[in-house]
């Protein structure tokens, strides 16, 4: 490699790296605090980065967790088809089960499920929000590829399946995760002690009774 | 009635007459721009107050919205029920389409359901969001009477069943109002253009199912 060229690529490491760092940092962050407390200051600070070197590496605190929504979509998918394409078959109780537990097993990618339509994919540019949805669309897709082998779902069926299966998990995990006042008011008050929320048992049996529903309608694939 | 007890019903009702056009105010901004974008200096701006008198009537921003979002909650189970305690029978895709259609003709109690779990019940004082939960939990049982007297619902289905068409309500219509950028992301790049959401089919669809699934499991009370 000639001297400008190893320059350049050190250099593209390097930056890399940095982003790499940013990442991480706001990750911890966000699975220690929930996203919505997490500024671009905090991540910053502990990074041990001033917040204008920062911004040479991203546009908005909104499009570093929008960079980990799309990473924790890749993750959860790789998770959930790898269980999937193990099986030969599935009940709908079956296929409810692993997709429930592999998002429940995600606390901070069902934060950013809901919070990415409400708040991320807003303030970022056009180019983010782009590439952003192709990741999530070749996700869907190779998790819709599973869907229908098992249980045969149509391809707008298995689109509408991930969409409330992500969709939900976001909102019970708001619910679930309503900070220390809520808190304190469902455990002293016994007219709300039902009102707190469990994510994986109610999805679980949401999408148990979806998916039995759909498959009543669609005879499984053979 | 005695001279101090006509003053104080007067300046009751003055002060109902403001908090009325504090909530009214809000609601016409909220429904223009969207919940997320309207501040506390917008809605006292609105109705021709200081935003310091303004927090005479209301503690936060958030309590107005939380009150909207409870007021919503009221309206939506008077007109569901309304139409639901009219029938003798319904099948599942009849009950599936009168929730989806009550609750996508409310556009703005859509953008709130979303946004109370998120943001408005965490910045209100205690005492404000047990009513708030309250009144969710009475229009719950409501609602789940009906559902139970139609497809034979047990109370854990009942509640699982709205969760589920409030919070599926909530998530699709943040994914159907995207905002101008990713409005004309979706228009401009083929790959994107199913991208786009619309609420009252996708909701149809899905509660169709679900309640399907769920009465193929537990008989129709007779």
């Amino acid at each position: 490699m000639s001297e400008a060229g190893f320059q350049r690529a050190r250099s593209a490491a390097a930056k890399q790296a940095r982003e790499q760092a940013i990442l991480d940092a706001a990750r911890a962050l966000g699975r220690r605090h929930g996203v919505r407390d997490v500024t671009l200051t905090d991540i910053a600070a502990a990074v041990g980065m001033h917040k204008s070197a920062l911004l040479r590496y991203f546009e908005t605190r909104e499009q570093i967790f929008l960079e980990l929504t799309a990473e924790g979509w890749r993750q959860w998918s790789a998770d959930l088809c790898g269980d999937l394409t193990g099986r030969a078959r599935a009940t709908p109780a079956e296929v409810a089960g692993v997709v429930s537990g592999t998002l429940a097993a995600r606390p901070m990618f069902c934060d950013l499920l809901a919070q990415a339509p409400l708040n991320l994919e807003r303030n970022v540019s056009i180019e983010s929000v782009r590439s952003f949805k192709l990741v999530t669309l070749g996700e869907v897709e190779r998790i819709g590829r599973e869907l229908h082998r098992l249980l045969g779902l149509t391809e707008l069926q298995a689109v509408d399946m991930i969409a409330t299966a992500t969709g939900m998990a976001g909102a019970l995990w708001q619910m679930a995760t309503p900070g220390p006042r809520l808190r304190e008011l469902y455990a002293s008050d016994p007219r709300l002690a039902h009102a707190a929320v469990e994510v994986e048992p109610r999805l679980t049996r949401v999408l148990t009774a979806y998916l039995t529903g759909l498959t009543a309608e669609t005879p499984a694939a053979t």
